[in-house]
């Protein structure tokens, strides 16, 4: 064997589960996630010798989403995976640390017949996420992050790009006057969970949006930045946040072959190719 | 040649595009369309002899589509696939029919910093889309459906499945007592388009909505008429409507082996293999 | 009620299954399917008064077909359909009517060290499948369907396009050379099953790319219709065949802004908008 | 401004192109690529100030991706890359790194009637693809990797998985025989890119399904190791692997209920929850 194993994780991905929860008054509380389970630790022999004797079975991991959904009621992601996240480095000599990711749908209550929130029934709020994840390790250090995947938003004003460099192969026109639509991606992290981390993911979301709604943008790079810093301001707890904005373009459509003009009323909307603008923004040192 | 073509259509689909109304006031509407078109007519000596003087270029029908979009204010789906099936026929000899489908993506308005309706500024709300489909014949008949697809409900009360058949393969266990979850597609005809598409199709949404959440459900069936009826009750222009309701079950964990309950608290949620439930409801004859 | 059932089926789809045939010499046939089943008949009540009397759970259907595979070693998927459509009509008095339909895998088998076929090892030939659908009735009338999806294919050269009709929105050149790109899908009616289902989807498969390859093509109608021919001249058993064509399209680059020639030598590949062509194709009356 | 820019980088995503290059016999070669461009240097500005003078627009990487496959026959996709990413090295001051991934879709040749490959006509090979990353940076470092993704791989025999450790939610039996179904994802890092780069892949994906079907497999891990193995063996130029195999899971259907027996025959495929397995091998010191 000339082979060396340099680095090694596994685990289960995909663990799909819905809890309800049922209160006293008639109320149901829906949730529906889906865990992924990474665990590092001393399994080398696995590898080199099919020796299992130190290995979770993934099915084992499936279980024990289920098993700990049954004794801990689900209000937040961010507890839930710690919750899963230190059960194996209880459980499991061989763990040196443990990553849970989550990923929630959203689902929105219907109203009923007066208008009212409906009790139990709920519609899907679409391809967005939010997403936590926790990883904790035998030394005690436990990193928690949160975050949105698929938020989707487009402006049809207050967006430009000029004054970019030209070469050889530049044809793209300045403009002072596009569309801009994007499929925001954001992963925070805590420096300390906040005490009530549903209320700091709407408003870290809710400062997302006004920023992206409110201001004059001359890039996507200067979005991103201004998204951002409306996060760190609207959550004491972030130490830092990655965001991606792919740039899903709509390309106006040449109409001059038709005789026709167009003012920036038809466009094209594509798929592929896509700009991608990512960064990673902190806090000041003050 | 022993080969005869017996029925045949060519055209183009997956046309996409953005379009842009700009209010004096300042705010924009916004559409997002994904458009197919079918023509029947006299191209087989495309297929038999390669003869394409007949033929309309598929390119010609996506530039077709952007030409009439600047050209007319979309306001609803229903109307624009008129405009454009009418138009193959007025300018093509050799269509006899154009079939023409709309998909458009939802678009909601952010709001502004006062908490108002932002004038430019949209977020999706996910993967359901409104449909529309107009087919146009030479002859002057004209069918116009509505409909919807990927409006994702759950509920997680008032739904059982007893009394079924019971066979030697039959294993499931009778419930009165489980979570439902489907993904409705709909598609109805109209005797007359509504005055107000728009209006007709919101209402129409609603009233499947609370029908779903409202009512108790015996079978994933029975829940089909009761939305059809509730869309026959929203709008007196539908004359017919098909449903499609897949189960998308929810499965009760069993939690036994770990010495645990589940009173209906954590299921599996699952994607296949999933129940699929379809009717065509029309109104009785009086 | 005012509301009428015009139609109605249901039953269960994507049931995944992997079946392992052993032969004595250590060899195994793998078989990877995935089941739809539809049911017609008697069930009205289940819509109308949530009576699932006559009601088959799906999964029951779900069970049926592991039961099924278990007893009947699946060889042809066409003979495995006919299987399981037969089953329901036997033991469900309230069917009338039973569609089965399967897609299935392909696995190649991998070689062993002496580059023999390998007994027990495959690798996926893609996202190809071999399809078939039976619907059998009580009144005894037995269709049977083989088919193929996602055969994807494209020629470089002997390809064309000329001669279409022109008007206000026509932009597209007329060219003697460019590259065609589809992924067929394919379903043919048997008038009597082959005595080897198998070796008649091979000849026909084999056929089409053969027809695809060899023929000069002057619009995808053509290529279409020399595909089906193809069919019908390979197979005797085949009554006629319904063909979905979409154009795949491949764009000249015009690199002329960056002084560069390209003749035919770089394209862009697109997935939408596309064109789709379509037709069934029977035999001459003789 | 209380945020402060950690780590930025921008580019361009799925530039999709199809190259043919025609040989003096008739012969065409065909490439299809997927280019992901992403660059890194001094563009802080552009986040800060939305001052875009040292942004290269997303759009003319495109266009640059295009006018070097003019400009250069794509053998390889390494090379290919490398070209790429120089280019944004040479071409702008401000980068200070670039990275070129590239996938490249399969394609076989059909044959002509004779049974020879066809100069022209091509069928796709499946989801597999090729890869390639190449990282340049101003300081003269260049890291080539090669790799590709979703080569999906199944076995009937010879798998099995014993010893592992049990816990209060350990419900999984030890079996010596079971179904081993993956799909592989890896990426090498090349110490030096090897004369034939095509050869090389080829001779490494050989090696990888030559070790999986050829070796009795304790668990997963294990067998990550065996093809890991088998990789460097096959290629002196690999420094290092990084593979992942997701285990999907066949699952033996339980039949009793239905006093059926399951001698490994029926097996239900599953796409959700997976197992996920992942290292990176590397040379032993010698």
């Amino acid at each position: 064997m000339t082979a060396t194993l340099l680095h090694h994780t596994y685990g289960k991905s995909a663990v799909r589960l819905t809890t309800v929860h049922r209160h006293d008054d008639g109320r149901h509380d829906l949730a529906e996630l889906s865990v992924d389970i990474e665990l590092e630790g001393d399994f080398g022999r696995s590898y080199t010798h099919g020796d299992n004797s130190r290995i979770v079975a993934t099915d084992t991991m499936k279980n024990t989403v289920y098993a700990l959904a049954r004794q801990h009621v689900i209000v937040d992601v961010e507890a839930f995976a710690q919750t899963v996240a230190r059960h194996f480095l209880d459980s499991t000599d061989a763990v040196t640390a443990a990553t849970v990711s989550i990923r929630q749908a959203g689902w929105a209550r219907l109203s009923d017949e007066s208008g009212a929130p409906h009790p139990h029934a709920f519609v899907s709020t679409g391809a967005e996420r939010r997403t936590a994840q926790v990883r904790a390790d035998r030394d005690g250090t436990v990193t928690v992050h949160g975050g949105l995947d698929d938020l989707v938003v487009l402006k049809t004003a207050r967006s430009g790009f000029t004054g970019f460099q030209r070469d050889r192969y530049t044809s793209l026109k300045e403009t002072t006057d596009r569309i801009m639509a994007t499929s925001v991606t954001a992963v925070w992290r805590y420096t300390a969970v906040p005490a009530d981390p549903t209320a700091a993911h709407d408003a870290i979301r809710r400062a997302m949006l006004t920023a992206f709604a409110g201001h004059d943008s001359l890039a996507v790079q200067q979005t991103l930045l201004v998204m951002a810093q409306a996060t760190l301001d609207a959550c004491a707890e972030v130490a830092e946040i990655t965001m991606t904005l792919p740039n899903q373009h709509r390309l106006l459509v040449d109409l001059s072959p038709f005789s026709l003009d167009n003012p920036n009323a038809v466009f094209v909307a594509t798929s592929e190719p896509y700009g991608m603008i990512t960064a990673t923004v902190g806090r000041n040192a003050e």
